[in-house]
């Protein structure tokens, strides 16, 4: 298969990569690196990306960020980043790359833990979370031509400790090569609308 | 208690005025018409709402909306629409609220049946009504003074099936004093994180 990996060179997209480059032609992409780069806030960016790459059978994203505050520090604003950056860069990968993606191909996106445990200063988070959840649960119904759209909610990542760890006590870390295994999951499966939870 | 109810002339709201009315001090709020109106909208309208109300011990919200069409028919702007309307007009309703809750006091909103069941052009439905589930169970555990946060997720409702009607084949039908019973279950327990899902 051909599948375009957004966030390739961060700690899980590296995983990923690891994980399906032996058996599959990956192409990279990211904000600054990778075979072609993109900003998902930008709605022009992710066209131009999908332009370029053309035609594949999985796009795979492992990216997105959200503001950690307490509930009683956020504003609208912050909630909003979230919601931009994270949710909609990720929902707007799916829109804008339906009619790129071939009969049977697959989206998988990325969530994680918050969908369903309340951390310290992730109100944000888990907002996102869950409303990638359902987002996938619900349009994966009405993809055309066979497109399946999945998500992989990790546990926080072994390797990302040192800048979540902080957040995530108590929580058994999860290696991003095992993270990965969710996303082999969704791609070389048949399986669509599904949440695959990484723990 | 004092009780805020914002959508108070809406059909969920009329029946949880009616549930609550006797036994508690209601003060109605609306886009249009009420107590007070509100634009949930503008968080300049909720700040100004807050202001001339005073200090009560719950907020109800029973509003928002979000649009409806398939997926491959839907845009950012239209997701858009039911993040800032549906899901950031209660959020903000919190965040803006809280000062204004006595000790102990509750907010109350509203997602849906949307949030597990993926129903006919309801994506953004379905992204907004887990969206408001992920922030109350997480922003909940932040609340100072006690302060509550729980909310109702009711089918679709029996006085608006021929509004949404067509999106919810299948499903059996709610009466909005059915769906108020979960407004007084929030506002009248010690609970808190909560999703009530009223069927």
């Amino acid at each position: 298969m051909k599948i375009l990996v957004v966030g390739a060179h961060g700690t899980i997209g590296s995983g990923v990569i690891n994980e399906l480059a032996d058996r599959h032609e990956m192409i990279t992409a990211g904000r600054t690196s990778g075979d072609v780069t993109v900003d998902l806030t930008d709605v022009d960016s992710i066209r131009a990306m999908y332009q370029k790459v053309g035609k594949v059978d999985a796009v795979i994203a492992c990216t997105g960020h959200s503001k950690w505050a307490l509930v009683t520090d956020m504003t609208a604003e912050d909630y909003q980043f979230g919601l931009e950056d994270k949710l909609m860069g990720q929902v707007n990968l799916v829109l804008e790359g339906i009619d790129y993606l071939n009969d049977g191909g697959s989206f998988t996106l990325t969530s994680g833990v918050t969908d369903h445990v309340p951390v310290p200063m992730g109100s944000s988070a888990s907002m996102v979370a869950c409303a990638l959840s359902g987002f996938v649960m619900s349009a994966a119904t009405e993809l055309p031509r066979g497109i399946r759209l999945n998500l992989v909610s990790p546990g926080v990542i072994e390797e990302a400790m040192d800048k979540y760890g902080a957040f995530f006590r108590g929580h058994q870390p999860v290696p991003a090569s095992r993270a990965a295994l969710g996303y082999a999951m969704s791609v070389e499966s048949k399986q669509t609308g599904q949440t695959f939870r990484i723990v």
